[in-house]
């Protein structure tokens, strides 16, 4: 498998001159890929273990205010004395971002990179959330293996699809229904989103909680509020 | 390669019994598939050529009020004595909304499935936008073989990265800047994201448009204000 196929970009430097800017790859970058064949300058990034996970978050917007690093969970955001989290930078590993403490209401996929606020994680509707009170890693991620069943209906009844990539449209896959009634995580970490496009509430669903297994959509999260499922997608590191 | 390789689902009934409520596959099932070695019923769907594309618009949310198919552009929905768009089904092929008339404001991708209104497809922040006046097919999306180009700087200058998969950061795969200066679309359409995990305003990048170049952010929509992409993805049809 090269590193392409696995999603891993191989960024490279102007094709004429030497690049003064430097160069960066992912981090299990693929020696034969195209930019080394052309002789091009490239750096390897050391490979970032699974387990290393690292999450700052500033109590002002665009990374203004105090901030604070984590290496794990965060159950409640006021005990290290912010009000709530108003911009995120994702260092390593990914997040599951919550609208209150305890891991409750809206929950928010982090991926690597930089949160300048809120309407960069939330999900923004005449009931938007400005805020994150709690936050934790998602270890069981696995891109490259996620496998998941989705079910017409609750406990794992009626017509059900294996998934095992991701997809913005359910129904141009095949499924020809709006709602998803039960879901079985066979591995990996997946987000499940309420609308087409990856758009509407998230929820979370990972192969380590609940064994996998959410036989109602009452499971998905305390934000639940219908069985809707429109688009679902694999969680990477 | 399988259908699944392709993104396509196997939906079939359940593992007891014969299933009464009927199969579907999507439209270049394999029949090699697990769901066939069983045994289990499985109904093929014919095969939708690419060019035939078709949406359905409502004047109200829930697909209510006065309805008109389309199976191709429409520049003004006021021409068709609309006020303005609530209500999308698009039935075949990926189509692009916009904001205003005449292909204008914010881009919305449309693929096949409902949307019962405009959180369903809008981005929606503080500006949010909750109607749809004009509207396009996308030909030339090819999800299996979509390749492009993100550059550094504007003109296609600086460091550069080949992408040829969806990306939900641009981050964790590598290109460790917030913004991309330009793009060349060398096959396929392409969504591309203001912010991480498809979020924040969307830019629909075709091969077919502009020769798939796009040397300045401001080409990349009537609405471009910032040169900030962080997530891409293909469109498949």
């Amino acid at each position: 498998m090269t590193a392409q196929s696995r999603g891993l970009l191989a960024v490279v430097g102007p094709e004429t001159g030497s690049p003064s800017c430097g160069v960066t790859v992912g981090p299990t970058w693929d020696p034969a890929s195209a930019a080394h064949q052309r002789g091009e300058l490239v750096t390897k990034r050391p490979v970032t273990p699974t387990s290393v996970v690292q999450i700052v978050v500033w109590e002002r917007e665009n990374f203004q205010g105090r901030r604070q690093e984590f290496t794990s969970e965060c159950s409640n955001i006021t005990q290290y004395d912010f009000d709530d989290v108003r911009s995120i930078r994702v260092e390593s590993g990914v997040w599951v971002g919550y609208e209150h403490h305890d891991f409750e209401g809206q929950q928010f996929i982090l991926e690597r990179g930089e949160y300048s606020r809120w309407e960069a994680w939330s999900w923004s509707n005449s009931y938007h959330v400005e805020w994150m009170m709690s936050f934790r890693p998602v270890y069981c991620a696995d891109h490259s293996a996620s496998c998941m069943e989705i079910y017409e209906r609750e406990n794992f009844m009626g017509l059900h699809a294996d998934l095992c990539e991701d997809y913005p449209s359910l129904q141009a896959m095949g499924w020809s229904n709006c709602n998803v009634g039960s879901m079985f995580v066979k591995r990996g970490a997946w987000v499940c989103y309420q609308f087409l496009g990856y758009r509407g509430y998230q929820y979370i669903m990972e192969y380590d909680r609940h064994s996998g297994e959410f036989k109602h959509w009452r499971q998905w999260g305390s934000h639940s509020q219908t069985p809707q499922i429109q688009s679902i997608r694999r969680i990477m590191h």
